[in-house]
């Protein structure tokens, strides 16, 4: 039996009782990932590899759009680089993989292996920017980082992990909010269109922002266990790494100033989130836009006779497919059922089958199966193309919708302490209350009920704009923030 | 003055007596990397990351179109791993960066940075491979290597680069050869073809082997110095990692074996080669094909009214390219003479030059110029798409022209030793001589001139396919092999 086969052997883990090893299992069986022999780190296998390809593309498409250049850093960043901006090492430093030995060498500086990139970057940026006609920097790179993780999971937290950081240099300090906002937009964007996740965009509170940043924002999506994920950040850095590492530039005026800066990134976390978002019973659920086969033809035979004449369909209709440019596959393998088959490719998430038989190839059509909805219907195979493009975009917007109704009736408005515990004692969910903005509440509530501010939210909840009273102090507070235990 | 503008005060050095100088001063101008503060470390600038970028979509197609897929494992690999296989720890642990600490805690393990990754991948090949029809795996990454170099150069040899390493399992020892040879020649077609640059391709001899390989396949081009560069390597490595790490499979026959398998790289380090075949006196010359930009645009005027008729023009132009897909840039600013952006782009390589003026802006003409001759044609604005695309593709082929004359001009047929060292005293070239097969021979040979065994070609030199005597010891040989200085 092959290692596929025997994936199917037993049921997957219960995925109301036991989410993180209905998670994992998944993850395993459809081969996105496996567990490396190296502490904490993961390989991405092909099929998982293809779909963060998928993401990079349409991710680095906007960048480029909107400006941005990619380029590449330094791996390594000497230890005395890092202590240069304190909040920033204090942050990382206890996460840090450091190099001692080059070859036979022992190293006179210790080397961290980038847990982000800021220090090195702003190293470089010192060279390159004299004049404000150096400005604005809009650097991004898509790199591997590396932050020591006591306990990790599949994508959501491994030792090392693949992501994209964006880098940007100003002349002021508008111009920084802006792209910081910017950004934000983008990855809203991005992982509400692609991903078909919704998100809470706003800002985070100090305790929750990155080390070394002067403003953090955030998007923030709710798992089907009503947890929260942070899928995205953007940080106005202000002039912090500028004053560190002395990124200065001689302005219109004449005068010598400090830059503005952001950093931004995203990583394969956001895989993570696809699974645990869309993903059911019977395993994962791919968005059409990313999925690394958006439609799979499983073909339906009981004689050679049959097999032949379904066989040539099938490549027909894979060549039409792909003609009209959807990623398809054609499944001929004979050494498996067509039910096997069925559930082998319902667990790897492809959005949708197009089933071919004896019947539907005498009759001219096929029958479209939405993994989502179990949905079937048959179509004209004269317009085959067409029917399956318009399905996918169906689905697309139907995981968005379907998602996007689990988080709001998973949210809730809450004014009173007792509801809010009882919230996170039972089934979670996103926790719209007041807080008067003390670093103890925050903290106070953290301990009590394990939630943490995700984002103070730029957009209120419905009906619920007014001011009012801490919910921990009972203090004036301005507005709601979004509560949530995190992942 | 900005750090462009720095630039351009100083002459380049000397191409024809300082190679090396003018090599590095052009990267460092044209901005596609930059030294790093972290020893034999470079910054890939966004202008270097964009040509890399144009290569890897190339490549990559490449290997998708042939049935690989990427894939990604981690940095770190544990070092009795890396020891599981005699000869490759041998080769690879001298240059090993090594993390002995995560966070505040010393490793039991030491973890190498990965030098390349057969011993990692080997692992997950045993956990993943169980039957004949999990065969074969044909699996690419992308990713960064660490090789602690005792000196750098700027993309030819570098303490971290970019590469992807493909790593196949097969059935069959014939299949495993049948790859390595696909590759190479994948490699071949894609320097030669992508790159413009003419390259010799053969096996390695033992000596110059892969550390671990049964054998390594090589393509070797001539740089304008006259010296070697190894573009790209294709290693068939037998059983060597699969007896290493176990990975096994059941066959058809019942039988469980060993796999056999090959793994193949190229890297950042073809830029340098692209920088060294083709650039001239004042700068690069990029292949179009690969060219992050292959014509800009650059407006003429002299008033401020001619400033807006022409720029107008400019940006008809520049869409027009841009719907029939040439990547274009206009330089529109108005801080630079005409002069000076001529020289800044052609420092930087840019294949076409687009020149509009008032002149042409009322004739409906442009001025396309080549960057590699020099060549000046006005060309009706009609048709400017058409024929700025034929240009595109005629300095294409130009490029590879001059580079495979130029490599066959200093390419010989040696016979005698005195002739032999005479080339290796003197300007150097690609020495076809014969030789013995003894590694005594090649070791002497190498003390004496410098010059090594590039490959043992897989065709032989036009005119001199006889057998001979070797070149060192006057024993009999069946072939000549490439010697060269190497890179």
């Amino acid at each position: 039996m092959t290692e596929a086969a025997k994936r199917f052997v037993t049921a997957l883990p219960d995925r109301e009782t036991d989410f993180s090893g209905w998670y994992t299992e998944v993850i395993l069986r459809a081969e996105l990932a496996d567990y490396a022999p190296v502490r904490g780190c993961m390989v991405i296998r092909p099929y998982g590899f293809a779909l963060w390809e998928n993401m990079q593309a349409r991710l680095d498409r906007r960048f480029k759009d909107t400006g941005h250049v990619n380029a590449y850093f330094p791996l390594f960043i000497p230890e005395s680089f890092l202590k240069k901006e304190a909040e920033h090492v204090e942050g990382f430093a206890p996460q840090v993989a450091w190099v001692t030995q080059g070859g036979d060498e022992p190293l006179g500086e210790r080397l961290a292996v980038r847990p982000t990139s800021e220090a090195i970057i702003g190293a470089m940026y010192a060279k390159w920017v004299q004049s404000y006609r150096d400005l604005p920097v809009l650097i991004n790179q898509w790199c591997n980082v590396v932050r020591w993780e006591k306990r990790t999971t599949l994508f959501l937290r491994t030792t090392e992990f693949l992501w994209q950081e964006g880098h940007t240099a100003h002349a002021t300090e508008e111009e920084a909010e802006a792209e910081a906002l910017r950004i934000l937009g983008i990855y809203k964007d991005f992982v509400e269109n692609d991903l078909a996740i919704p998100v809470v965009a706003g800002r985070k509170t100090e305790s929750e922002k990155f080390a070394g940043a002067l403003r953090t924002y955030s998007i923030e999506a709710m798992m089907a266990d009503r947890r929260a994920l942070q899928a995205a950040t953007s940080h106005n850095l202000g002039q912090h790494f500028a004053r560190a590492f002395n990124i200065t530039f001689l302005d219109r005026d004449g005068q010598r100033k400090y830059v503005w800066q952001t950093s931004w990134g995203a990583s394969t976390r956001l895989v993570g989130a696809i699974i645990m978002v869309h993903g059911d019973a019977d395993g994962l659920i791919l968005p059409p836009k990313v999925a690394p086969y958006q439609a799979v033809i499983v073909p339906i035979w009981r004689s050679e006779a049959e097999q032949e004449r379904v066989t040539a369909v099938v490549r027909e209709a894979e060549a039409r497919l792909k003609a009209q440019e959807v990623r398809v596959i054609s499944d001929l393998r004979d050494e498996y059922t067509p039910g096997w088959k069925f559930s082998e490719w319902d667990l790897r998430g492809v959005p949708v089958r197009v089933e071919i038989g004896p019947r539907d190839v005498e009759n001219r059509q096929a029958v479209l199966v939405r993994r989502d909805t179990r949905e079937r219907r048959t179509v004209p195979f004269e317009n085959l193309a067409e029917k399956v493009k318009a399905l996918l975009a169906e689905v697309q917007q139907a995981l968005f919708r379907r998602a996007l109704d689990f988080q709001r009736a998973n949210s809730y408005n809450i004014d009173r302490l007792e509801d809010f515990e009882a919230v996170f004692a039972g089934q979670r969910g996103f926790v719209y209350a007041h807080w008067c903005g003390s670093a103890a509440c925050e903290a106070a509530i953290k301990d009590q009920t394990g939630a943490t501010i995700r984002v103070i939210p730029f957009d209120q909840p419905e009906g619920a704009a007014a001011p009012g009273q801490c919910i921990w102090c009972g203090r004036p507070s301005e507005r709601r923030v979004l509560f949530a235990r995190a992942y």
